[in-house]
């Protein structure tokens, strides 16, 4: 059976029959036809088999290639390059920004690790698809050469990195952001819906004092609330862009004002408020605003996994959980134990806040990784970041949609929970003391009694006072 | 633009035009004709729409789990299952453990973490094409019921975790450990080819006394076979199987020797050693068994990170590095610096390792996070477990194939490197005592001179004496 | 206030009044009278005045130091040293393993990646001590030189890595594995104890079908004993020391058959089954041992987390939580809230749990980072490894002494949430299958009756049949 | 030698000779006489034998409380505490800010996850101290009682947060800031220094175009500037006090405007910009503000970690390295190489970023497992947080002192190596394209010869048109 599972790899390098032959500086290769890539991406995909197609460069970060492409090419108009070829790669270019050439990538993150490769793909696949539109044979280079007019002015080193900041910025402010406001919006519908009722507290999972089920979901939605600030608040630096720095950050071989322009271009071409990066060096040889950005998400992850957890807590049962909330029920929930719903989308929550911790170490190690003039870890990086925001994005859509807004209070549970607690004895402190209030709370507990029939009979003070002093509505918040 | 990406999704959720009606406990749902699969799994493609097609539950488990049903059918046989019944599901299981169904699991990771939801679409595929085989309606449910029939005996929870054992074992025999074992050869081999040798030694990245590069090339050589030997130390907890625990762990509507007889069917099936756990609670409730694996996998990631990144700096230059070692020409370097050359492969395996110490960290988290019986991030887990496996198995691979077999060392710059070395200071230790050593060291450095210069000039041996105490040769084994 | 609190940084520098002079290669320093270290040492204090007392090298890898240099100076007698100095020094080094010295060694671990310089440290210490019992002068190196005797064939680079062995040996066995050992042997007695009580299941937090208290408890003992199991299965890799290979592995400056005399000395000085590396430029470029052996300490984290949030959930209460375990009630656990007795081991072992995973990162970032001859993020590693075994070592018996022994079964909540439970239902698939099962306990459970109600009026089943088919003793295990 | 070592652990818990009796609501306890604190602290030292001395709570959290029991007290007064009583605390709480009374606070962090106990030991320390001042008995908690009037409106589940972030905002303004503004500020006037010294840049470790050595620095520069802005980003956040939000967040048991009225006082006293946190069942119940630091501080780490790696390859040697700068020599490098230098502090600011990397880890997954009202992971969060805050800093201003103003370029060597070079072949693209400049550098490696040779060979361009083409001093920046 081994030699089956392998053969699914062989398939994906499957032999195509038509073909033609394209040449890069090492020699010829047979490129299948059909595709517009060139010389380079076929011999990446013979050096680097590597996990396989569920492996290849997010689509997100081919299509950021897109708009940085056409930006490039129209800032390399303004400086003289010939119109009739620009208009063409921004032609091509924005095919490849509006993924209708998304086939024409068949590269592994498991590349080089300044993600020439990928940029080679970008600039083959345009130069191609440019060289068609303007009646040329492919693979001729002419009159559209991959290097001298689609890579024009730029570098592997510095047009991957912008990529990886488009597709970040984009990623963040198309699904992630989004996502999160959603989820926020409806945590606070939820809160204020939940105003009134009151119930028993729990801290180290015993029981504690009140609150009202509004105000725990309070505590959600500012943690929801201040994800959305974390994330914002890295942003300024994922908006820089390293273009025009080329191959080590210099700007050899651009002009004067082409990184300040192609940044503006994006910015245009975006609707996200890009600029060029204030110092190259660092924009090609750190990637350290994708580390500070998935710490951000790291940081939410964290506040999602608490939110999930203490929901599906809350909601256990039917008969021997919490009971607190009553979940929306969404699918059979086993496939053994009939009628049984369990908590499936805080369970999915859960899940993505462990991967997105995990992919905030990958990101974390390549980022302490780079060497002298350039981190060689960015498709790695990438990889982990877009799937980081598109996986929390996603998951707080659906969790809002499948569970949040569904939501019930269980409110004869909750105040049947209440009435019992024996942590109504702290508002005593006040007027007995916290030794004495202690001694009714162990009293009840031991005997199995109220904490007023434990206070009489302590005779720590009367029915009266204790009828007084314990009111739940009164434990709500500072007097 | 933001509507076009978001675009992307629908299109995975595309209506389709022809379909039945199935059903499950929660309703009716329309199923598309071409599909064996059936109302649950469209139920969780509608409730999870989370991360896109990137993110389907790896094939490797849904291959894995064809084998588990085709077991579970023979030994239900054995239990009195219409063996007609039996038959088809056989005939079915096969069809999905070699691949050929891999079409009708369309559902992602990011679902119930208990994998309940892929445990039935398992169960509806095999039913549907057993229901199929034996000439009856898709979605009828007859004569081959996904719950009574085809997950006899069974539940997710112990289905899940048999598959992820059975998943993750098949990956490290087949793609793992081959992978290591080649890479170990072959640098093996580089290790004789350099045994005579004699290069300088560098300790924290500075000069110091010499070795032969073979014997360097033999660190590396222990540092994977010991991997090897790592990951095989935890193999006899993953050949460990849950099946028989049902949904507790109790093995509850099973039958006395039904989890013994799944594992050595599924033993005799994949010809590895597997057995049932000891203890199905455990089985069910923890997955300790992958958290050790990753963490063998964690180790092997520090291993090649840091031979990849020996590699390449001794490989560094062609002018300004290091430049001992030539390493193989795959593609053109950059698309700016024409003829650059840059070790590709050694960066595909450092961003790898730093992948499989995140994917390590999504897998701690999850592992450390099950509750009472059941640990429910389950599918996570696997993923993460099995992108190690196969990115490591891949890259040594590749890492082997495209660079180490074709490494050669560069001679004249390795003996003018040794030559110059003032760490052959060292040597005199035994017969001057440190301090006077430390003294020539430090006075050729100052002055730019030979340390025999140095230490005649200093008088503190003679030329014959350094001529006979200083030798390369005799520094490179103890005496 | 700032100065204040720099303030405790300059006391611990403080000025010591009397001093003499002791000189290294870089030249004179003052040294305090009362201390055995020197000049190396202390211009180490000077030079990394990082994290103050707290961050100071562990006693464990001091006291291993002193093990080692004892059984150097044994062998070095062997290959020749004055045995007059050799008893000198294996009495001073004695002095140093018994940490009757631990007060003369002040650096901290964030120095030298290497440990060069607690290893000169150590080096100073005992050659000064063996001094002034051979009646000799501080600070004048005679008759005992800390480079040329108590180093004598040694280099930091292979000292230090063989001290973190030992040291990382001695706290698993001496600590690590007893602690793990007593929680295991209590939670066993725990499981036996509660063999007979029978509970409601749970999984994804919701009611599932029942299992014995006893069966629960046994997964917990399962968990701990192979974790006992996985530590164990990385110690061979462990008790391979680097003493032989001095300064790049090669050994030079030693002597034939001294690598393996030292391994067999320190082995009969622990009585732990130490032998010497097979590779010595693994030894001393690579920690993956280390990396290995944290991975096993991972991975019993993952286990210990797993446990103690079910104890304090089931456990959790007294009023509103789930009540099914009372356990020891040890400390006042509010400040606030009177009476509240709070899940505290549990709290304690889960916050050593999520250290453990840290140092896990920070034990495989510096183990992925060696170059070349020499990995330099030596004391950094040992210090998490060492921590990791202490603390989970400290809290297994914290939390046996101060919780598990003491838990007790609330044997009449344990029985009233099982007799409710609507899983119960699951015992009916085989009789009446899961469609109809699945109807019955939804019925149950939105009109708040019993299964046996809705069942029968569902009239799937009559009485008779349900008593004769659901009960919890016959639901244990496998038929 | 086992007992021996165990033995440590008991000399921790000596016992007294001279002792008073104390007592909580659990009973009796004896007390030692010269320590301020009381039952509850002696209990807690017995329940919780965890990892010993150096595993104590750190002394920023205690000072930190001594700060904000300060303000509590004169809070209370405005509320109504007796004044006399109030004047008695503050003075005990001030002499706790001033760390005077250290040695009162044997507890370690492995404790109660709430921090119960060490907020119980403040209490009990200042309510002894403040009883001796007032001539009262100590342990009498008369005048002066630790939970009614030390503990007046709080709860240890506010106070603990509030001490956490008070410590947290502390040693970032005290440590972590100034250590990184100094390192920029040494970076910075190399970078100036450097402006003028063309060096040969290095992508992928292997030779690129040229840039200046004060450019490279530049690069440094602009991470370290940022690392400040990412912090500084984060404190808005971890300025938020929880005080006032009592047992679970209502601030139960406090007055109105107490919570404002606290904040303002601590930021009165510690000239640091605390407010009121908004939601107070936030700052229970998680701690995403600390978790988000640390992941700036992960950034940092990342930052520092490029920044060693890249000043110790730059200044590796003496003579096989790339010997581009000269590092200052600290101490003696090795205890068997004589004369060998070591980087040193490059080593120690790795070792310090590989903590802080796991730190975070644990961080995150103490931030990740709050349940219900309270996160009970606190001791373990806040003492990682200062650990990486404090290491940070103290490495910076180490690494600053001793490494970074005694940097000097080795200017022969660079300008030997870039003259040498390879990549200066790109200057010629814009001139005769890729391919053709690619012919030249590929002949050139092959023949050893100089660039302008190849290309003359070749018949590519002149030798007039070479030197006029390639300049490096036209290479470094856009035209």
């Amino acid at each position: 059976m081994a030699e089956q599972r392998r053969g699914e790899v062989a398939s994906e390098q499957s032999s195509q029959e038509a073909f033609r032959i394209e040449y890069d500086t090492f020699g010829e290769l047979k490129v299948p036809s059909d595709k517009y890539y060139g010389a380079q991406t076929v011999r990446s995909t013979m050096n680097f088999k590597i996990g396989g197609v569920s492996e290849r460069m997010p689509v997100q970060v081919i299509r950021a290639f897109g708009i940085l492409k056409r930006a490039a090419a129209e800032v390399n108009q303004d400086y003289g390059l010939d119109p009739k070829i620009a208009n063409a790669i921004v032609k091509a270019a924005n095919e490849v920004a509006e993924g209708k050439l998304n086939d024409h990538f068949p590269l592994v993150v498991w590349q080089t690790g300044s993600g020439t490769q990928t940029n080679m793909n970008v600039n083959e696949v345009i130069s191609n698809r440019a060289i068609e539109i303007m009646g040329g044979t492919l693979g001729s280079k002419k009159p559209v050469h991959p290097n001298d007019h689609v890579n024009k002015s730029q570098s592997s080193n510095d047009t991957f990195p912008t990529a990886m900041h488009i597709a970040a910025a984009q990623e963040v402010n198309e699904v992630l952001l989004p996502g999160l406001k959603k989820l926020q919006n409806a945590l606070e519908a939820k809160s204020k819906e939940f105003s009134q009722i009151i119930k028993i507290g729990r801290t180290h999972t015993q029981d504690a004092v009140p609150l009202t089920l509004g105000q725990e979901f309070s505590g959600y939605v500012q943690q929801i609330k201040y994800g959305v600030a974390r994330i914002e608040s890295t942003m300024p630096r994922v908006y820089q862009l390293a273009a025009g720095g080329t191959a080590v950050g210099t700007g050899l071989n651009t002009r004067i004002g082409f990184a300040e322009k192609v940044a503006a271009k994006v910015a245009e071409l975006t609707g996200l408020p890009f600029v060029t990066a204030p110092n190259k060096f660092e924009a090609l040889a750190a990637h350290d605003a994708l580390v500070e950005l998935s710490g951000a998400m790291n940081t939410v992850a964290c506040s999602l996994m608490k939110i999930a957890n203490d929901i599906r807590f809350l909601g256990s049962g039917p008969r021997s959980g919490l009971g607190e909330l009553i979940l929306p029920e969404n699918e059979p929930g086993s496939s053994i134990m009939p009628g049984k719903v369990n908590p499936t989308q805080c369970e999915a929550v859960t899940m993505v806040a462990a991967q997105v911790m995990g992919n905030h170490v990958a990101v974390t190690v390549g980022g302490s990784n780079g060497h002298f003039e350039l981190n060689v870890f960015k498709p790695m990086m990438i990889k982990n970041v877009l799937n980081s925001a598109r996986l929390l994005g996603d998951v707080c859509v659906s969790f809002t949609d499948n569970c949040v807004v569904g939501i019930q209070a269980n409110t004869d549970r909750i105040n049947k929970l209440m009435s019992e607690s024996l942590m109504l004895v702290t508002a005593l402190n006040p007027h007995i003391g916290y030794d004495k209030a202690a001694k009714i709370a162990k009293t009840a507990h031991k005997e199995g009694t109220t904490l007023k029939e434990a206070a009489i009979k302590l005779g720590f003070l009367t029915s009266d006072q204790f009828d007084q002093w314990v009111k739940p509505k009164d434990m709500l918040g500072p007097q």
